[in-house]
């Protein structure tokens, strides 16, 4: 494989969009034009479908200002897609890629895309034909082997450690009417987003006091039992659940039973948990609960984002352009934290298919022994990824007042 | 009524959180101290309540940081309270007043708590006990008459503005997948609050495409052919829904039967419509969608806080006190809009016994013709509250390239 293969780069986006994931393609872009081995900087509309499709846009050409403004634009600006690759594709997409000189080929997405591209470039070793393949990390959910962690968490978390002291100040406000807030929070196979929301707890009085995650079967009894001990301490309590969270059968607790809601991959949407637990709170323990469910706002917020995941996400971009123009091929551009006082982080690689298809669940180690929150050292992990400073709230001291002793009669009569 | 009463002040905070209501409890007190008739400065906690308990605090002995703290602090610092005024109550609060020579009595609240500010003054001057009360307008509701909006309503406004471009982009970039957003809004019984996420509306493709608001009966039939007919123009959709929505008979769509799921006043927790409308757009239309059920952090945040309202919430704090100690009592402080070019508010007075127990409906004027969006004259009358510039976010020219007419096999075999 020599190293000035010369031709054109593809980008495709995939899988659920992040506030982050457009500026992995600024990185891109920017360094894709200061290579001369590669000619045109395409992008694939839809992911996969858009080379599939032959549906292709020409990155060069877009206006300055654009590619900048990405970098503060959330979500897919090329479109995504959740698309399960079939074996009669890859000849079609080795076709594209001949047809278009795609020498570079670049998928931002999760560990259902990096498969994808393993296949993709095992087909075009057998073709014979010369592509290199890299791996642009993206996913809000973490779960992602062989790397600290994954651009888009970063923001999620800053974006729910925000929501949550704010749901939680709301509920401490109101619990004489409103006492039991249930946050649900994405997270279909795995506990890292819903486990974000702790990192603003720094007295027992601060939402969140519960978290439940899909790592550990759950147990309705048990989940009573907790919320009713934080009602009867504090008179509220914020309980966070992911949308995943699986029974003892590891199966869903709840699920969508349609068709229509599974995706090419048999992956089932989640939803309903939370309105099953207000339920469960209400009828078993007779207290009247609530239910916010950010949904996908929590992924899609620029003003929100975490800068050092912003700005990760961007190198990831850029670096995956240099290794590959290198000769690199078939791996994964990894975050490695460095062991500094400070938090600094480097990128490396991992193979394709040692990231293809698997799932890093939530530690053991980072969930507290009664199972119903996280560890400090998982506070340890976090707090550099969400990029600074929270905002900071205060509480009154309420300083009670003394009734008088006074008899006198105040009124006119 | 003499004009230099001197005693003590107390004020309540009143029904659902805002992310500016402590920012109306900081000007109170800060006005309160430059007064020398107003000797004590108290809270009551969680309301009402907190009078009937007794459970008053000291306000002017708290840290001058922590009143400042209270401007960036969402939610209900003293607690708040739903609770409905029965008759018994006005002699124990009365006696209460005089107990601890309360003189100024301020509510922040809604129509509700106006009504019960109404019914204290009008049951101390049966006594002729000499009290001064000034209600303080605090709704994201927005629903408060002859005021020309509320406190709380630009901050619930800019929060959900900001979410819906943030929710729409997601939906944009992952339709192939994710074709229809639900969005729920806050708004029991008026469309205000659902209204302002069309605020950031420019192009065809921008979120919402539609809205529905609890003023039009809502029929499912209509609803879903306006949902295909979008879908079928764009290739996706995203619908903001009040979660007080009405069917023809005035009832709401969708509530929740329980008996712990009502508050004082009789009004029911609305709850489900949005999982009501998903399962309606996949069963009836068969394409795929789920919702986004923001909640109570909607109305909480003080990152996405409108400045606008921040000041106005600190203003009609200050004024209630400097109304008071002119003499006025039995008003309720309202924001009037001067006609000017740049906009500007001043603050009037209005009984309290005209905005008591009374809801302001959102207009007709300001509902499309076809029932399901917005008009351009709301747009103007909303955009000055949210408090200045949104978040801009770029679109992709995406300039199709085009596959070369090339016979070349470029492959090694």
């Amino acid at each position: 494989m020599s190293r000035d293969l010369i031709g054109n780069l593809i980008i495709c986006q995939s899988g659920g969009p992040t506030a982050v994931m457009n500026s992995s393609l600024a990185g891109v872009i920017d360094e894709a034009v200061r290579h001369d081995q590669i000619e045109g900087v395409y992008g694939a509309i839809n992911g996969i479908l858009g080379i599939l499709n032959l549906s292709i846009v020409d990155l060069k050409r877009e206006d300055a200002s654009i590619i900048t403004g990405l970098r503060t634009t959330p979500s897919a600006a090329l479109g995504s897609s959740r698309y399960k690759l079939k074996e009669e594709d890859l000849e079609k997409i080795l076709d594209t890629f001949e047809g278009y000189n795609i020498r570079y080929f670049f998928v931002n997405g999760g560990n259902d895309s990096m498969d994808a591209g393993n296949r993709i470039l095992k087909f075009a070793q057998e073709g014979k034909y010369d592509l290199r393949v890299i791996g642009i990390p993206k996913t809000v959910d973490n779960d992602l082997l062989h790397t600290d962690h994954c651009p888009g968490y970063g923001s999620i978390g800053r974006w729910l450690a925000i929501a949550t002291m704010d749901a939680g100040r709301d509920t401490e406000g109101i619990d004489t009417a409103d006492p039991i807030k249930i946050i649900e929070t994405m997270g279909r196979d795995t506990g890292w987003v819903a486990a974000t929301t702790s990192l603003v707890k720094e007295r027992e009085e601060d939402a969140p006091h519960l978290i439940y995650l899909p790592e550990i079967p759950f147990r309705l009894e048990i989940f009573l039992k907790d919320v009713q001990t934080t009602y009867n301490t504090l008179g509220y309590a914020v309980i966070v659940v992911s949308e995943g969270l699986r029974g003892e059968d590891g199966r869903r607790i709840i699920e969508s039973k349609r068709s229509i809601d599974m995706d090419s991959f048999g992956h089932r949407q989640p939803g309903g948990i939370s309105q099953y637990l207000v339920d469960a709170v209400a009828e078993n323990l007779k207290i009247k609960a609530r239910f916010d469910k950010p949904g996908t706002i929590q992924r899609s917020s620029v003003l929100c984002a975490s800068t050092t995941d912003l700005q990760e996400a961007y190198l990831v971009g850029k670096m995956a352009v240099r290794y590959s123009v290198e000769g690199k091929s078939g791996f994964m551009v990894t975050l490695e934290r460095i062991n500094s006082p400070q938090y600094q982080v480097e990128t490396g690689l991992v193979e394709l298919e040692k990231v293809a298809n698997k799932v890093r669940k939530f530690p053991g180690e980072f969930i507290s022994k009664d199972h119903n929150f996280v560890t400090r050292d998982f506070l340890n992990y976090l707090t550099p990824l969400v990029g600074g400073e929270l905002p900071r709230y205060v509480r009154l001291k309420k300083y009670p007042v003394i009734r008088p002793n006074s008899t006198k009669r105040r009124r006119d009569d």
